[in-house]
This record gives C-alpha cells, structure tokens and sequence, in this order.
C-alpha cells in the first residue's frame, strides 16, 4: 500500500495496520515521504483519531525510529515520571531524592525550559557545579550507588517525533490525542522507563486548558503504556495556578530544599506524595499507594530525603553546601516586591502569565537559543483563596535586569486578580487513570 | 493572521475571509506558502467544506494566479462548455458547429485526453491539417467570421490550479466538492467564458460515481457562476457507459460528422442538443430551452450544422473533404470483430474499462508524454439493453499495433457484460441544476 493510499484510508476513517504505521514513520525519518504528505495523514488523524492499537504501534514505530537508552545495567524496575508542562513545577527535585530514599531507582533524563514553562535540567544547573552531563558508565554507577541521577537527552532518541512536532507546530496539527500520546510516551520508552508515572496538567497554565482533555489524554497514554507491556499511571492535577511558590531556576531549587525538609508548600508536597507513592508501588516495591506515601512521608521526616538530595548533587559534581545553606544559590542584585492595590481575597492567578513574566526576567527561554539567568524569578506570597490587604506584597521579582521590571510588575498585578469575595482554591489532584479506569478524586 | 492560523481556522469549521483565501493562493502560487501547510488545509477542507462564498473566492484567487483570456473584441455573450470527462464524449465537435450554426459564437480552449478519457484538441487533432495552434488575433478573427475555434491552452492559466491538483493527487485530498468545483470554474473563468454549461458526467466511468455526487458538484460550480456573475447551468447525465458508439480520436470525429448529418447515435444527439440548447438560452438569443433546441434541430436538418463544421474545420488549416468522405481521415492498419461468446443481453458496458481498452490500443495516454495514435480506438456495435446473439459483433478494434490486441479482445469482452434478463438502459439525462434548483429529469 502507498502513501496516498494510507492517507486516504486514515482520511476514510478506517484502521492503520501496525506494517503501515512503521511504513509511515520509517519513510518519514529516512525523508522518502515528503513533509506534505505527513502533513494531510496529521489532519486526517486530527479527525479521526487513533485506536489505541493504532497509537501503541504509532508510539513503538516513534521509539524505533531512533536509540533508545540501555538502562538494563541498572537493578530494579525503573520507573520514570513525566509531567506535560507547568509554571512552577518543581516536583522532579522532590520526587527524585524523595523516591530514591525509599530505595527505588530514579535514573531519569530530563528537558530543558522552553516558553512559559521551565526544566529540570536548568533548575538543576542553577546548582554550582551541578552537572548534567554524565557519561553512560558515570550515570549508570550514580543510580547503582545513590539510586538517583538525572542527566540531558544527549542520545539521538526519537529522531521521528522531532520532526513530525516540527511539522505539526506549523500545520495545525498539534491539538491531536493520539499524537500528543505517543509523542510524549515515545520519549519515555526510548528513555528506558520499564513504568511510567504521569503527570498530565490541566487548567489555564497547561496544555489541556479543560480537564476532560487532559483525562482524554491521560487515558491514551496509559492504553499505550499496556499494549507495550509498561505500566503507565497518570494524575491528572491542577495548573489554573502556578504549582508551589517559586517560579525560576535558583528560586525553585530552594523551593525543592524547604519541601524535602517539610516545609515546603502545600500543594508541591501533596503532588510529590501523590506521584511518589504511585512511582514505588510500579517499582514492585510497595504493595499499595497508602503504604507507599507512609514510607515518603517518613523519609521526610527523618532527614533521609534530604540527605538523598544532598548526594544527589555532590554525586554529580555539585556544591552540597547549598541543601544547609540555600543563599550559597545564586542570588539576584535586587529583590522588588509588588505590593496589592487593594484589600480584598485572591481569585486567579493566570499560571501561563506569571511563567511568561518569570521568563521576560531572564528566568525562561522564549527561544530554545535563548541563555537562562539562574538567579531571577518570582516568589509568589498569595494562593488562589488567600486574603490580601492592600500594601501587603503579592509577590517579590529576582531581578538582575532592571530594564523589563516596570512590565512585569504590571503584568504580575494584572494575573493576580483581587476579588472582594471568598473563593475556594482550585482542587489540586483532580483524577487518577489506571488501566482500571478513571478514579475522580 | 499568518499561515497556522488560517488552517487551524478552516480546521476548526470557521469561515476563511476572502483576505485570507487571497493570501492563501498567492502565497502557494509565489512559494512563500509550502506545500505542507497547503496539504493540511486541503484535508482540513476535505472534512470542514467551505461555504458558496468561499468556493467563489477560492475560484477567483486561483483566476488571478496567472494570466486571463482577453475575450472583448469577440461580439456577444462567449458562452463556454465544459464536461467533467468521460469516455466516447464527441460532444464538444458536435456542440461546437451546432451552436455556431445558430448564431451563437463558440470560442473554445480545449484540453487533451488523459487516461480512460479522451480530449477534444486530440480529436481535432486527427483532421488532416488541423490546427489547434492558432495565434490569438486569427482565434478571435475566426470566431467573429464562422463563429466557431477551438484551440488548446497557450497562455500561463491558472497556475495555481496546476499546483494544487498536483498535490491534492498524492495527499488523498482530490474527492473535495469545493475543490473539484474551483478548479474547473477557474479554468473556464480564466478562458474567458461569460457563461458556462457543464456536462456533470455520473456513473461508473465518471470521476463522479454517484448521482448525488455529481449533483452537489454541479449545484456548488452554479453557484460559484452566481457568485462571480457568471451564470451556469449544470446538465448531470450517464457515463455509465460510453457515450455514442466511437472511442477513440479520427472514430469520433467520424461519428460527430454522422450526429450533424442527423445519422449519429441517439444519445450524443440528444446530450448535444440538451447541453447546446442552454448554451443558447444563456447567450441571450434564445428565450427558452424549447425554442432553442428547435433552432438546434432545423440546423442539423438544413445541413448548415455541417457546413459551419466544415467551415470550422477549413477555418483551422484542415482537410474539409473528410466530411463529404470520412475515409479520408486516418484508417488504421486492420479491423478486428470481438464477437459476443453467447446469446443474451448487454446489461452492463464498464465505461472506465473501455476507455482503458482504447488507450491500450494507442487512443489515449496513460502519462503526459504519451504519443497518440489517431487511427485507432473502439466501435460499440451493442449498447445496454440491446440483445446479442452468439457470434454477433459486440465491438470493432481499430488497430495498428497487434501486440496488445489480445489482452484488449478479453478485457472488452468482460468489460460488456451479457446477461439473459432484459434490462432497462440508464436515462441518460439525470437533472438539470441551474441557479433556481435541481430539476430531475
């Protein structure tokens, strides 16, 4: 069958044998089915979707199309966890030490920050010294001996899924499930994960603006995780704010510290507990998530966490001295405060705009060009619910770059609105899907 | 709003403006817009359509990507005609003469044959002498002397036109109502033609299948006519077989010599005088259909339909004895009889396979490049719903070359099925769409 004809019988709305699908996705990566006709099949699976057979295969045919990281050298089930995309979301730096203190391999590969969304790998490397880029022997020992390492995408993985995104971007076709799907799960097969543990965000600062979009996804990725034989878990969780305090790279790195001590904020820490306990019960190493999380919440409690942090960065050529002294992070030159106009309760804070002005301070990357200023952010000081009296700060900039300040302020002011009655904040954990199905929390 | 943004539009069923259709086209036509944006905007019209006004739009874009006939100086209304292609379709030679007869002027662009249809420049083509390369001045003098030329296409035409077929051909986005419709209204628009009668083809050798296909297609290209103020009338009639007797080039020419004398078959007769009687009405000569067809008809009778042929072919450089002696046109080398194999009756003539046969035969062209052989082709001696006896003729091969004679022999064989039931024949005139509905006939 040739490519017009497998267009036409996607466009028809019939199913995809799995020979057609690697016939697709290997011509496109070798460059014998031109652009355009990916283009039309991307429109025509924008209609009429995918079966989860057809996505598991399109997903298998993605990880294929490149390397795929070796990770049988390290003992243990690997389980890798995934989040589509926040403001703020520092859960990677607490669920890592958190996770490997309760003695489950974290050997994860991560991303850089693009747009109003940051990156494990840039907060990590706002840590002095702080390197991501171990060798494979170097990696693969880290994990044995600390259980925990985390390093950039270096490995041509998933040559086809660039490029097919590169196209979708241009074409309209990106707000497709299946494609989402196996873009994202594509990733994390190539990466090694034996489990998978989603975090797929929903609300304004997200992707998935409605929450029954991010279930409709979070239920295809998991339908891939089981036709390929890796358990995938996904919590659909709340990004209508921003997640924690901190939006930046330094700034969330001590936001990291303070939770693995208990005393981070609420919702950073319920969304590591949550994530975490699903992370070690797929590791096979806890029978359920209750017991789980009660394992998660002692190794806070008796310090283990926080020493596992502490490994974690001396392991990889970081400055330790920075988990018992924070202000050994880089600092800004200045600290602004935005102060509230008026009295009154805060009903929103626009997540995707206090991403973008942490960006127009130098903290994020409009382009994937762009350098990262590691000391600049913000520090929220009000949630979504909390009251404010006027003068009171809603928020403090790290500023190195006076020049963008005077906008930001006004912006920030702008995305946390002050209404005069009493709202209740939005619910953080919003879903779980299993292959059992969807349990509404 | 940029490229995205219209596809996305389209994508999302909204109207396109007539700015954006605007920008569309002249960037496809000038390369700014690449070819895999425009694949996914045509899958995304696949699914969405687009609205009469849009259709119009996209016509006129696709008129003003490249040069247009300069009709002027030729007095009265140019009314063209235009089929949607079939097999044995000698219309257009019969048409031509008819109408000029009548006072009408008939200044033609023609195409040639591609596949299992045939083109009238071809069929001109294999009148000794003919010449359908007339300079522009001697076109409009001919038709403002003998009322009648027809020559191919010279001018750049609708170059947009020519690059989005070539792409929808291999992206599975050709089946498009709204893009079949803008790309013959283009054509004839950009030729110059004030009014325009479309011979909608239906049925098993027309691209077309289905009747209520081809009455869409012909309600959206009138109202692309009401639209653009170029009014046209849509006849839908049978290609379910061939059309007349002959197939093939100097075959069909001698059959539309015999339909002017009044001896031709009675279906090119009657399609001929339906099409030419609105070609009539619409020049503004003819109050109605009836008084025109009654004009039509005196012509064939007084032998001045024939004449103005003559004349028509004298006009362009050809031999005007063929049409007091067609066995002066090329004859092919032998004749071969495909007698029937049983009794019975013709319940079925596969058009498509016939007009397959013919070009095996050398009559047509399977690519561009392709040389035509005008002497041969195919004589139906049987129609549906005729009955055969065994041994009978079914058909006649006009052949120069013997080597592909015998698979032709079997493929027409089969391709007339017998059958032992009568059979109705199909009604050749199915309805009549002009801008006040669809008439059904």
């Amino acid at each position: 069958m040739n490519t017009v004809e497998i267009i036409r019988k996607k466009r028809d709305g019939q199913e995809l044998t799995t020979a057609e699908i690697k016939k697709l996705i290997r011509g496109y990566t070798d460059g014998s089915i031109p652009d355009y006709q990916m283009s039309a099949w991307a429109m025509a699976v924008y209609y009429q979707g995918m079966s989860d057979r057809e996505t598991a295969d399109l997903t298998m045919a993605i990880v294929e199309s490149g390397e795929q990281v070796d990770l049988s050298q390290i003992a243990g089930i690997k389980v890798d966890k995934h989040s589509t995309g926040g403001v703020g979301d520092t859960t990677t730096l607490v669920l890592g030490p958190l996770v490997a203190a309760a003695g489950v391999p974290v050997a994860k590969l991560s991303g850089r920050g693009l747009g109003h969304t940051g990156g494990t790998i840039d907060k990590l490397e706002s840590i002095p010294g702080f390197s991501t880029e171990l060798a494979s022997a170097e990696f693969v020992k880290r994990v044995n001996d600390d259980k925990i390492a985390v390093i950039g995408q270096t490995a041509d993985l998933t040559p086809a899924d660039k490029k097919l995104y590169a196209l979708r971007d241009v074409t309209a076709t990106v707000d497709s499930i299946p494609l989402i799907a196996s873009s994202i799960m594509s990733k994390k097969i190539a990466s090694g994960a034996d489990a998978i543990v989603l975090d797929v965000k929903t609300g304004e600062g997200a992707f998935m603006k409605e929450e029954a979009d991010a279930i409709r996804l979070a239920q295809a990725m998991v339908a891939i995780g089981k036709h390929v034989g890796r358990t995938t878990v996904a919590v659909v969780s709340d990004m209508s704010q921003p997640l924690g305090y901190a939006v930046g790279n330094a700034v969330e790195v001590k936001e990291a510290i303070d939770t693995l001590k208990g005393e981070g904020p609420a919702d950073l820490t319920e969304l590591s507990l949550m994530l975490g306990s699903h992370m070690l019960v797929l590791s096979g190493k806890y029978g359920n998530a209750a017991e789980a999380r009660k394992a998660l919440e002692q190794a806070i409690r008796d310090g283990s966490a926080l020493a596992k942090f502490r490994a974690f960065v001396v392991g990889q050529h970081g400055d330790g001295t920075v988990i018992d002294q924070p202000d050994r992070l880089l600092q800004p030159r200045t600290k602004r405060k935005v102060l509230a106009e008026r009295d009154g309760v805060i009903n929103k804070i626009h997540a995707e705009e206090v991403g973008l002005c942490a960006m127009k301070l130098g903290a994020g990357r409009a382009t994937k060009e762009d350098q990262i200023d590691y000391a600049v952010g913000i520090l929220l000081h009000k949630k979504v619910g909390e009251p404010v009296k006027k003068g009171e700060p809603l928020a403090t900039l790290y500023v190195n770059n006076e020049e963008p300040v005077q906008e930001v302020e006004a912006r920030l002011r702008s995305a946390m609105e002050i209404g005069t009655e009493p709202v209740t904040p939005p619910a953080l954990i919003r879903s779980i899907v299993t292959e059992a199905g969807v349990t509404r929390v």
